[in-house]
């Protein structure tokens, strides 16, 4: 009992074994962090036998001895997301300063649903809201004056990640949409079928991009209005969606009496990285009377870096858009926002209890999805101030100058060829042997046919045995390229958003994709194979 | 662009800057949490106004001279949740051991939406869930062999807390009951008005007691389902559903064409701690083929003590069940689960993409509600080892014990009376001046109702003045008390989960409330007229 209770007491000297036991981890996170390798391999179901027990451990442990067990089995087979050359997805390294403040925020265990348990934390979260409304919208200082601390407004809402605010945005447009009014209580109160009939809709529906994040699709199905009402609209062949087919579509759905709820512009897909026409996309938002958001998780740190800010010109004009503090903010992971152009939209979601969030108080758990929540607010406020504006446009002009290097080096060889090019920091690529890039670009769709399914899994097998190898990493996903007939490419996918990454890492990670490639001899063949069978010509390697 | 590189490098040595800047941090934190204060008073108006500006500082700071600012404007004004005194809501002290833990977790920056991000996080994770499964339904060691590391099984989701979990099951819940079949492609496709009329039902409902958490009126909002289709269902004298009610609402949801969705059992009540009938609930829900779904956020950690582990007996027959690591189970902040008796059950919201969580993969985040999460399942993993269920189930016994003691404390008073008994370590209660305390169980209704108001004034007083004062801290809620007619009773509440708070702190909680109340004396005069006036019997506080 007795040390029991001393494990929920300060310890009381930095020499204490905790105190030791600290100084033990940072360092091991230290030589873990500088460590050149992105993962050591070890197959996933050998990992796996180290978590078997499915039983709660009897007796206690000592932690210098768990911490061990931990180091071993848990740490030395984490993916090193912070490796100049982990370049394949949006976790990034984090600046150094976040890991002590992150401690403290863990340590004062404040919860946010409420003041009663967060007090300055609650004022705090609504400035970094207003900081990022601003850089969103660019309102006065009397708007900001006005609505920042107001209990019955919010300029937006924290939550742990991308999807649920984007699910959250979603809900505010679909509860204000079928508002309550005369005879009506509103969707919140009787619900999704209720709303329908007595609006007379026979379908609400939401439209975005193919390149649509997959959180959209969760958000119909969670918020009741079904996943086949997501209508994809085709893009062009930068990936951004053609405002065309945009206004096409809405068209069709209210023509066959369905309701646009809402139309989601991207900025920054997560495949490719690039920025859908938000300007125009907004008007015709404004035509179906549908709600505008912008699913900016990625994308909406790069409104910091003057130079790039003009990207995503129309942002201001969304009705709500989502920005992920833990990616091209560079905080760790739980970070999510989705800002509120008009204040007073949240309060199609409001809800109370007796005990918390009651009516009139600044509680910020009366307007959010989640309930109680860690201060992850700080983090965000302590980077936009420790590295101010102009650190931040810094990294992104960076990130964004590295894509492009990247781009024309893969332009630059024979056997590489860029699918997408870089508008922020991602790019798409993948290895085509043979001198077929030259050839690809004029074949038939016949030989596109042909010749994609051979590639694909040769792009396949350079990412996984990369990724295997552990040197370093890119991810893959698969595209539907408009110059090779929208036939479906697996692609290597890489975000640039490490600011150790050099040119160095990107010239041996496509010399190590090559020689990847030269050790997979049956598929090469087969794809050489192919490839005269189909009428392309071909070279020897040592012909280019 | 040096200096930006740098804040992204290791830092060298235990005395560089950032070092040293630890060190302060640590040593103010601990400072902090052993301070005997609640919180530091100071107007939220005022705190506002630290938090005043709108727009991202241009330039960068020192992060010395940014942790300066921190720890006085922020860290200063936080709310002391680790004090003893702290007794009134469920966040509570948090095992030291966990503060570095938390610092490697966030510095190793997983993303467990992924194999790719997370690697040994991910069987990690399984684990987790598998021994808390265990814990619950005690399948035995060939099921969990089967199951815990299935790809295409779930044992249950990770996510940032009971909101979240609650969603979650209810949405699992949904969508299993208006599944695809011939000629419906299911709810999540079609969405929920087609689901309702394909299946012929002309709403969907979902019962709990009327001490329900406030989320699970928020899930029904956010499904669709509508929150009017929460049918809260009447409790007896000690806050439990009436199982005879729920017989009954379930017929009446029958007999008018709705469906019974899920019948949802609370094992610990926010306000009161009280525990459902869970096998009775079971067994309607059985017969109404619904979902029962336990919300065991707070009390799911008793089932790790011998002694109290009856209490919730039924719940190894629910369908689904919420458990929160970041209450009973002193995790920090952003720790929730729901867990699925059924391994297939969540492949109701199965979704995948083509970048990550593609078909058969081991991501996590096909199953989740969130996308991108931390790694906070770590956190509890090390505090199931470290204390081992012997270790929580001494804590949970000896907070239960606490509680029982307060009660009696409170008992022994001539002004002060229980309300609500404690099951689990929650208990409210008030303060009753002038002798009403023997007088008011054997009032009138008539009597109840004209001093109800006063009393709850004066309580409100009471909490709200003790909480600004901020030596210690009771929270307040509302409830109706079948002894006092269902009349809206405010009331202190009390949560009792600190192992550091001890008796005597106890009692110099309930002096200082009736010191509180002894300075209110228009209100006191009042309370002391109306009752003459009603005809009660009023006491000097000298003649007590």
């Amino acid at each position: 009992m007795e040390s029991l209770f001393r494990i929920f007491t300060v310890p009381e000297a930095p020499d204490s074994t905790l105190g030791q036991i600290e100084k033990h981890l940072s360092e091991n996170l230290e030589d873990f962090l500088s460590s050149h390798i992105v993962a050591q391999e070890r197959p996933l179901h050998e990992i796996e036998q180290d978590f078997a027990d499915s039983t709660i451990p009897e007796q206690p442990e000592f932690v210098s001895s768990h911490t061990e067990t931990l180091l071993k089995k848990l740490v030395a087979q984490s993916v090193h997301t912070a490796s100049p050359r982990f370049i394949g997805h949006m976790t990034s390294a984090l600046p150094y300063f976040l890991l002590p403040l992150a401690k403290l925020m863990v340590g004062l265990n404040q919860n946010l649903v409420k003041i009663e348990t967060s007090k300055a934390f609650t004022p705090l979260e609504r400035n970094v809201l207003g900081m990022l409304h601003h850089l969103v919208y660019g309102e006065n200082e009397a708007f900001y004056h006005r609505w920042m601390h107001n209990a019955e407004y919010s300029l937006g809402a924290f939550c742990s990640g991308g999807t649920i605010a984007n699910i959250s945005a979603l809900w505010v447009a679909r509860n204000n949409l079928l508002a309550p009014r005369k005879g009506f209580a509103g969707v919140g109160a009787e619900g999704l079928a209720a709303g329908l009939s007595h609006y007379g809709y026979n379908r609400l529906v939401i439209l975005v991009s193919e390149r649509g994040h997959y959180s959209l699709g969760k958000a119909a199905d969670v918020l009741g209005i079904g996943r086949q009402n997501i209508v994809t609209v085709a893009t062009d062949e930068n990936n951004r969606i053609r405002v065309d087919a945009l206004r096409k579509a809405a068209a069709d759905v209210t023509a066959s009496g369905g309701r646009v709820l809402a139309i989601v512009g991207i900025a920054g897909t997560t495949e490719t990285g690039h920025i859908d026409p938000l300007q125009a996309m907004a008007e015709i938002a404004k035509e179906y009377r549908a709600h505008f958001h912008v699913d900016a998780a990625w994308g909406g740190a790069t409104l910091m870096s003057s130079t790039h800010r003009p990207l995503l010109a129309g942002i201001e004009l969304a009705d709500s858009v989502t920005i992920d503090a833990h990616k091209q903010m560079y905080v760790p992971m739980g970070a999510g926002m989705v800002l509120f152009k008009d204040p007073g939209l949240v309060n199609a979601i409001e809800h109370h209890a007796e005990y918390i969030i009651r009516r009139g108080s600044k509680d910020l758990g009366s307007h959010t999805m989640e309930g109680s929540r860690p201060g992850m607010a700080m983090l965000v406020y302590s980077a936009l101030h420790v590295m101010g504006r102009r650190g931040y446009e810094l990294l992104i002009d960076t990130s964004i100058k590295k894509a492009k290097y990247f781009a024309e080096l893969i332009d630059r060889q024979d056997d590489f060829e860029v699918i997408t090019h870089p508008e922020l920091c991602l790019l798409t690529y993948r290895y085509v042997p043979f001198g077929l890039k030259a050839q690809l670009p004029h074949a038939s769709h016949e030989q596109i046919k042909e010749m994609t399914p051979l590639l694909n899994t040769l792009t396949r097998y350079i990412q996984k045995t990369q990724r295997e190898n552990g040197r370093s990493f890119v991810s893959r996903t698969k595209l539907t390229p408009a110059q090779y007939g929208h036939e479906g490419s697996v692609v290597f996918r890489t975000v640039l958003a490490n600011p150790l990454t050099t040119e160095t890492m990107l010239q041996e990670i496509i010399a190590e994709q090559r020689e990847l490639a030269s050790h997979a001899k049956n598929l090469m063949q087969q794809i050489k194979t192919t490839a005269e069978h189909c009428g392309l010509l071909v070279q020897e390697p040592s012909a280019l």
